[in-house]
């Protein structure tokens, strides 16, 4: 087999056998398919696409391209959750606990944020002593004691998709449907999980702009669930503005605390019971309008929190810090963002909330960049909020003056003012499973 | 600027700016831009397409990238002859000499053969002492004292053009119009002529398999040669079968001779006088009714042989051997192809006729492969003709048998014989200009 036949083939819209993906695959992670001829390949496949079948190939060539966990050594139903990536998601910090104390084991390899979207690793690792490093047995023996931890990726997982994705994200053909769906299931496949919930950001602050588009993405990875035998439900979420008030990793620290203990904003904990609730609900405890009640009960008893703390100590951080927010990172100054008119909040550029709370110190622009834990942003007013000149938009934190200036700026600038009220924007826009597309 | 712009825009179906087409022929050049990047672009412009501004740029980007060459030492209307290349194609050798016999200077670059087509150097070396390396001093001498000369390629002609042409080459990216037509024109406009003929060739043995695939091309290279300013014409001849009866050097260069003597085969000294009329009139001599005269009696004449008799001695080469053929290389051996069945020849495979001829050992498939200037095959039988079983298809010829062996092997298999006629094939298809296609 040659590449160039490959190639040649999507080029002229033909659907690629089973074995010209392996052949690509293998190619790739072992460096024989040279970079030049997987880009044109990326490339036709941007602009002629792949069918299902095509794309549930290549996403179980990836999962096979490196190390594949066995979640076996932990009994029950494991069920992974994933987010395509937003601006103040600190959902698994919720989720995971609230579903663990009810007994379903979540057993979770989490990101760091890059870019505007924040990461799961950076933001446990503001409590002091967390460690998201821990080696494969900790890590099972944390799950079946505690119920739920949450790490960092380990052992080579999906090498083929890491090369691919590097040289696409330099090509332009990062944002293809096919490309991306197979990119995130390859690594939830090789993760272990039995089943799998999607949270698919839609809106200014995510990949996907329009719930349209995250509706499509979202078949395709549920469409590659079915092919390879895990089942896969996809929620599309609004992210066209931030989830909740906290920008920031330990700020986000804090805002989960306040929903496991009832008195989260009302968007970040409709969208953590939702996922929460459908999570228990592949996990076979009943269905969602059970699981909803499930899921609500363990914040009112404060059971997800307690879970929380429990998870925090196992793997070394601070349970206190999470009842004494004190004892978590600081941030030197603090200032007032305010309002140059009066109106309404209309719309809120999301991506660049996030790109502010980098500017902070929040977050990284590249891999290696550091991170300032206490850095970041809590939102006074949002999309629909009424707000008089001269009052709060926001307070931020940093560090410093420059990077406090550099964050009001950006976050000024995220904000649209007008007389007139926008159109009520819905938490949920569907959930999308085989059996279909429900629209909430 | 960056490339991953350049990119985007084209893989979004956008036209690219005059700018971002520099940037990018300039970055391929200096290897800035990876191979990765380019070979993304190249991907998109094959599927997205370029228009004609865009295509324009892109051939004077890639002119610009290398030396140029200034024919002004030369007095009169320099005009330049391409062929896209084919299979028994000895043009050059007899129109460079009969527009010459006529006062219209010829300063030729051309090329060696490569798989299936052939090489002008590679006919011109196989007489003996030809030189094609002369230095630009005494190239322009050959051409103001004898009227042609014909070298090959010098200095570092559009360098970008060839990284390109590489790349494309492994990522099934050369079969694109604007591609195509950019990179011929780029070298045409690289070599300085005033004016450039273009013999496009369709069919079997050519790069375009239909008269509207040609008639596509030449009408991309005759816009790049209007947009800036160098007049081009473009002929779409016949390549359903090898041209002429000889395939392979030396025996090419005796048809040529043929043809000058006026005793060539009918095609091919058919198109020898429409090309050296195209030439002529683009020198101002004339309309093609008038030019087709002129060339005609050039050869009645025996004008044009005595120019090419010229050129030999000028070039270091025996003009005797082109009076006494035993002077030039001589074959080993001959074998004639006998035909399997009576009827008609009703098709050729004229690119297997061509890797016939490589297999006697008279191309090459690699650049740094060697050539027997004797071998390579007279044709007996052509597309039309009619064949009694065991009658001579072809007469062959090479160093040893296993070269005839395999020869014979490819050229029985590149002849189609059925009882029924196959229609006429026309010499030529269309004339493209700037005025318009003119179907013959």
């Amino acid at each position: 087999m040659r590449m160039f036949d490959v190639i040649e083939a999507k080029r002229d819209g033909a659907v690629l056998s089973d074995e010209e993906i392996r052949f690509f695959v293998e190619g790739v992670a072992t460096g024989e398919i040279p970079d030049y001829q997987a880009a044109a390949l990326c490339m036709a496949i941007y602009l002629n696409g792949m069918n299902a079948h095509e794309t549930a190939t290549l996403t179980l060539a990836m999962a096979a391209s490196g190390d594949q966990v066995d979640l076996s050594p932990i009994p029950g139903i494991k069920v992974d959750k994933h987010s395509t990536g937003g601006v103040g998601d600190k959902t698994t910090l919720v989720v995971a606990p609230l579903v663990a104390s009810l007994g379903v084991p979540v057993a979770k390899m989490s990101g760091r944020g890059l870019g505007h979207t924040g990461g799961t690793l950076d933001k446990l690792e503001a409590i002091p002593g967390f460690s998201t490093a821990l080696d494969r047995e900790r890590f099972f023996e944390v799950v079946n004691t505690v119920g739920c931890a949450v790490i960092g990726q380990t052992g080579n997982l999906c090498p083929a998709d890491k090369q691919l994705y590097a040289l696409r994200d330099v090509t332009a053909t990062i944002d293809s449907i096919p490309l991306i769906a197979s990119s995130i299931m390859s690594k939830k496949i090789a993760a272990g999980a039995d089943a799998i919930l999607l949270d698919v950001k839609c809106g200014s602050g995510a990949f996907m702009k329009t719930p349209e588009q995250a509706i499509e993405l979202a078949k395709a990875m549920v469409s590659i669930g079915e092919e390879v035998g895990r089942t896969t439900v996809a929620l599309i979420t609004d992210m066209d503005r931030p989830l909740g008030k906290a920008i920031g990793n330990a700020l986000e620290v804090v805002e989960a605390v306040r929903v496991l203990e009832g008195r989260g904003a009302e968007d970040l904990t409709a969208v953590c019971v939702e996922l929460a609730a459908n999570m228990l609900s592949l996990a076979g405890k009943g269905d969602l309008v059970a699981c909803r009640s499930l899921a609500e009960r363990q914040i009112e008893n404060g059971e997800g929190l307690a879970k929380l703390l429990q998870m925090v100590e196992a793997q070394g951080g601070n349970p206190h810090s999470l009842e004494d927010f004190s004892l978590l990172p600081q941030p030197g100054l603090m200032r007032e963002v305010r309002s140059a008119r009066s109106g309404r909040v209309f719309s809120m550029n999301t991506e660049r909330c996030g790109i502010a709370s980098v500017a902070l110190g929040g977050g990284r622009i590249r891999k290696e960049d550091g991170i300032d834990y206490a850095a970041g942003i809590v939102l006074e007013r949002k999309t629909g909020d009424r707000v008089e000149v001269g009052e709060t938009l926001a307070r931020i934190y940093a560090a410093d003056e420059d990077h406090l200036d550099e964050g009001e700026r950006l976050l000024a600038s995220a904000y649209e003012i007008r007389d007139e009220k926008p159109a009520e924007l819905p938490h949920f826009f569907a959930r999308v499973s085989s059996s279909g597309i429900d629209r909430y």
